[in-house]
């Protein structure tokens, strides 16, 4: 399975130089201009190559709810979410098909999946996500979604003392169950990669990041979470322990140069100052920020005290939308309103490395992935220079992240293997996929979240928000 | 030129409904479930219909620069944008060609082109832009960007003495020009609009103003504007007036019903409320405000004050693409972050229409655009919710504004004009347009703009950041 690129655009200390790059077993063997064909020769002329980004949090199932959640803040979104939920595997398995093109299909060659699964058929639900990926040949980070709070815990209490039920699951049988995954799917050299995931402080106990700490040293797995995503989880750290949520996760060990961590909004000096002394990773989700109004990350921050960045799309109930290059872009211009000194400003080229080696890096895998560099895995994206939304010609990575590209990933391979060719897929027929989630859906009218109405009185007030207006529906 | 687009869906009170729409003599003719076909029958089935969306303001020859200006506050991007601008009038007529063709396929039937003109050549740069939009069939709003004072003289002083150039033509001289491009190219019942637009209070007198409301006036003309894009502007506006640029436009008799502004980030809120007083219509530019760090434009409480609202691209430097999609997209879930309480937020219903009745009404053109009425003219656009960007099926609007939509526009038609069919522009050969644009254009490497080097330093001081670090390049 060797070829080579003949004559692409790469980026360089001086600009743009047109090279030739040879990949031999799955791995880059040679940049250059002007080298020898080895095995099939892929035409490179006005296209760009870069290595591919990841997708570094998403939560795959939650495209069966794409636009239609209610304009509304992450307490109150996830009770809509949860409203309207449950799924059946096959649903699984299309929406991680789905996440898998429309992430490659914008530059993305791995996918960290936050996967919700399925009550009673948590192991299901990872195979049906493993087998979309397989399929579609993405390399993919499998985090099973875990928590051992109920839903409702997950705002602060404002003081007030609450009673909550218990979870469906004790803590033990959670992570038994998260350890019998890592047995059956866990395969990195295959492309498929299990990480330890508790949700975030808001719905899990000490015990649970303990036993994921144990998992992830046993079975040398990355770790992930969610990290004060919203104002509504700051307060609730300081209920929960006296302390900033950053601390208390470094309290207890679970931060470190493999735990990847997503929104981190609420973070302060203190907290940054922690992220970049333990080597933790910062994944932003730009947009999902923006809809649900939790905030603007500090990201120019994080940049200046060194801690890494990666970039994600997170799930398409809270982002509509799977395409890397929305958040590449959004993600590096957004901060430019936060910093009134344009020199801490993101240029192109560092939102790409952001996006590729950044999120590399996020899952200790820079040595492997996340750049042009020889040796490293073929993990690569080649760019169509020519469409219109990358024209007149001027600096091609300016355009792939200012513009707004469509129908711009010409190829891309992943570990040597090709997934897109000419613009369409290999190994998925397209049509099929779209005529699947078609079937499996109907158009909306305006439908009621019940539990977002029970919710809401009790996050007003704590949210110091003006009772509910009469007559608003 | 009658046609009757079948079983297309159309947001209702309860949802979405299927219906038939006819279209006689340019205009909407009837809309109801199971109407006779009149003329050419149109598919709607699996699509959506709305009316089209009004790019509110972009300058189309930036396309020229895209993706290549570097991370830079509007007072010095400016300075880079002079530095490389030179056209002739062909590359005018191909970027207002290719801000059509992009501004019709993100759902725009109408564009407002606040055009950069060619020193010495205004009348031919006017005519060349006009050709374009004449041959891809778009209605346009064509606004020659006018001024009577030095590029210097639009950063704030800080209090120091300051001499500035004359600027190249005296106010009466561009007065007379516009008048003469007014009668050349001003026939609105053909689809060509011009407007007066005096490009902002930073480089234009009174006296300027005055002219352009004499002739807005004397000819009937609509009104644009920049109004308050950035903090600079603000220290500007106090220093020459000694009060605020809303009141200042308010005393010389600038703002009304028919008076779009761009930008519009630093009122504040008398400011707010002398804009919903004269009925002045704010044009949201979400994307540049970000890419030039420009800041968020308080939308909600235009919104919550009774300021019509409109968006806008902006030019492709400063918003690297003509997708209002995109524009629509962040121009509604920024604001989010900027106003806890989410009953404030703006819906995707509510985002559609401003970029549509908004964008109308900006124009002084409600009655007769911008909305899905018996009796308004035919500019419509029909969206593919079958594309794989648009899927599951969930709330075909959500979807379109929060997804990220590719390749979706199905059908477009101005003034019951056929101009998309299929996806396909009617009227333009694109690959011919990309070879153009191609040929005309060169992969830039890291270019150097003498003009910012210049400006910077004065800049700085003025903003109050720290001097330039040594050896920052």
């Amino acid at each position: 399975m060797s070829f080579t690129i003949q004559n692409a655009l790469i980026p360089s200390d001086t600009g743009y130089t047109p090279v030739d790059v040879q990949i031999v077993d799955h791995h880059i063997h040679a940049i250059a201009p002007h080298l020898s064909t080895i095995g099939t020769p892929i035409d490179g002329h006005n296209k760009l190559l870069l290595p591919g980004f990841v997708n570094a949090h998403t939560h795959s199932s939650e495209m069966w709810q794409r636009g239609i959640i209610s304009p509304l803040p992450l307490e109150l979104w996830i009770a809509e979410l949860y409203d309207f939920a449950p799924l059946d595997p096959e649903q699984v398995y299309l929406s991680a098909v789905g996440t898998a093109v429309e992430t490659l299909l914008s530059g993305g060659t791995s996918v960290v999946d936050h996967l919700v699964m399925i009550p009673g058929q948590e192991l299901e639900t990872i195979a049906a996500a493993v087998r979309g990926y397989r399929q579609v040949g993405i390399r993919a980070f499998v985090a099973p979604l875990i928590q051992d709070q109920a839903l409702a815990s997950g705002i602060p209490t404002g003081g007030c003392e609450q009673k909550y039920e218990s979870y469906i699951r004790t803590t033990e049988a959670t992570l038994a169950l998260v350890e019998e995954a890592v047995d059956r799917f866990h395969r990195p050299d295959d492309g498929i990669n299990l990480l330890v995931a508790p949700t975030g402080l808001q719905l899990c106990s000490d015990a649970l990041f303990e036993g994921c700490i144990d998992l992830s040293d046993r079975y040398s797995l990355c770790r992930h979470a969610h990290l004060l995503e919203t104002k509504a989880q700051k307060l609730l750290a300081q209920e929960k322990y006296g302390c900033s949520a950053v601390e208390h996760l470094q309290t207890i060990g679970y931060l470190g140069d493999r735990t990847s961590l997503a929104h981190c909004v609420w973070l302060d000096d203190a907290d940054i100052e922690i992220m970049a002394k333990t080597r933790s990773t910062v994944v932003h989700n730009p947009l999902s920020n923006l809809r649900l109004g939790s905030g603007i990350a500090p990201i120019l921050k994080y940049r200046q005290a060194g801690v890494n960045v990666a970039i994600g799309c997170d799930g398409s109930a809270s982002n509509d939308s799977q395409d890397l290059l929305e958040a590449i872009k959004i993600g590096s211009i957004l901060h430019n309103v936060t910093d009134l000194d344009y020199h801490h400003w993101i240029t192109p080229h560092e939102a790409v490395e952001m996006a590729a080696l950044g999120g590399a890096k996020g899952l200790n895998l820079s040595d492997d992935l996340g750049s042009l560099t020889i040796g490293k895995k073929a993990d690569l994206v080649l760019y169509d220079l020519m469409n219109l939304s990358l024209l007149p010609r001027t600096d091609p990575i300016g355009l792939l992240v200012l513009g707004r590209p469509v129908n711009v990933v010409d190829h891309a391979w992943v570990n040597g293997k090709m997934i897109v060719k000419d613009g369409e897929m290999c190994n998925v027929n397209v049509n099929d996929l779209k005529q699947a989630l078609c079937d499996r859906s109907q158009w909306s009218t305006k439908r009621q979240a019940p539990s977002v109405a029970e919710a809401e009185v009790g996050y007003r007030s704590v949210m110091n928000l003006p009772s509910i207006p009469q007559g608003y529906a």
